[in-house]
């Protein structure tokens, strides 16, 4: 047994409908499996800008599959889903928010209080006067914090976790980190747990040989 | 109730281990829920570049995840994974092998035999030669299903199959349909037979309401 307590990494930003629905989830699974979480707000937009990719929300069809699949997800699991009442919206005052040097030992309130006023009740999660109304009552000083998310000291810090987590191999949202593992998306709970149990599930010589293997063929650019 | 028998496409490309895990579920999911299914290989990489989205494969962090979850699935789910040979391939001749038109009454046969020479045996389900063993070893005459590979109306059914799935919406692999409705990737099963009982939990009038929601932002181009 390793008696040293473990540790996960949760990189999240609110433009992610996958992100809400594993942070309705990520706290119990720490309690659970007696694992400390640090919490990490960052820019899905520049991992896409970085890695090249679309996001849901830029592809038509994805776009309007993902509208039906968050309303049978929530359905499913018995919460209220509305969306945010822009998507995508601009995400930086709330991410700046929930930064720790932010909000402090109201971490977890603050970015559960943002996220189920946008994506539960339809709130407009990129608005500062909404934001300080959602913050304002969960009982914390809305205007207060959204004063702190305009120091250059706090733009940069978002900035420097978001770069970070790029250093770190995070390509998507929801990525949670263990050790140095990544598991990315709404389904990596029961993976997650066999890891903390020590019954992870992966050849290491295997993946290896997996991922030295060369490539046949490539599209062109 | 329906009386008539309800009927599902999917559409599938050998690239994706995605796709391998649904293909073990489908046709179990299919007979339990007494649904029709019908196999339509698709070329993954034309989708790409439709929809101008990168595959797995073409993101390194992703792709080292993506070889981690694969190992970590198939052991859950009690299979070997191995991974094709090599990786991407040219799916071309697999695809069209797979092509009810090619390999007839035979066609379930086809592609269980492929994917899993490929995914779990750690063949190169993308050489010629290799997919000729690996029909003859299932009783499938290889050479003579290839033969019929090489002609142009095969090639142009193949390009017709993955135009029409484009036009249908389909921008990921896997995707299964059902009337128009689209579910994508391995982990819809549960939402599928949901909407098969009649008790698809979406709403359709808040979808369209969420989709016709404005957008606040956009990235730059």
């Amino acid at each position: 047994m390793n008696t040293k307590k473990q540790h996960l990494d949760f990189y999240f930003d609110y433009l992610s409908p996958y992100a809400y629905f594993s942070w309705r989830k990520i706290i119990d699974f720490c309690n659970e499996n007696e694992v400390e979480l640090t919490i990490h707000p960052i820019v899905f937009g520049k991992l896409l800008d970085h890695w090249g990719q679309l996001g849901p929300a830029e592809i038509p069809p994805k776009r309007k599959w993902l509208a039906n699949y968050c309303a049978r997800y929530a359905r499913q699991y018995d919460f209220k889903f509305v969306g945010p009442k822009f998507h995508p919206f601009n995400p930086l005052t709330a991410l700046r928010l929930s930064l720790k040097e932010v909000c402090g030992v109201e971490q977890k309130k603050v970015v559960n209080a943002i996220f189920e006023a946008g994506w539960s009740h339809g709130k407009d999660i990129g608005d500062l006067q909404e934001l300080i109304k959602i913050l304002d009552s969960s009982g914390i000083d809305g205007s207060a914090l959204v004063k702190r998310t305009m120091e250059p000291s706090i733009k940069e810090l978002l900035k420097h976790e978001t770069a970070i987590a790029i250093e770190l191999g995070v390509f998507g949202i929801p990525t949670m980190i263990i050790d140095k593992e990544l598991f990315w998306g709404n389904d990596q709970f029961d993976h997650m747990a066999l890891y903390l149990k020590g019954e992870d599930a992966t050849d290491k010589a295997l993946i290896k040989k997996v991922l030295s293997r060369k490539r046949a063929i490539d599209r062109k650019t």
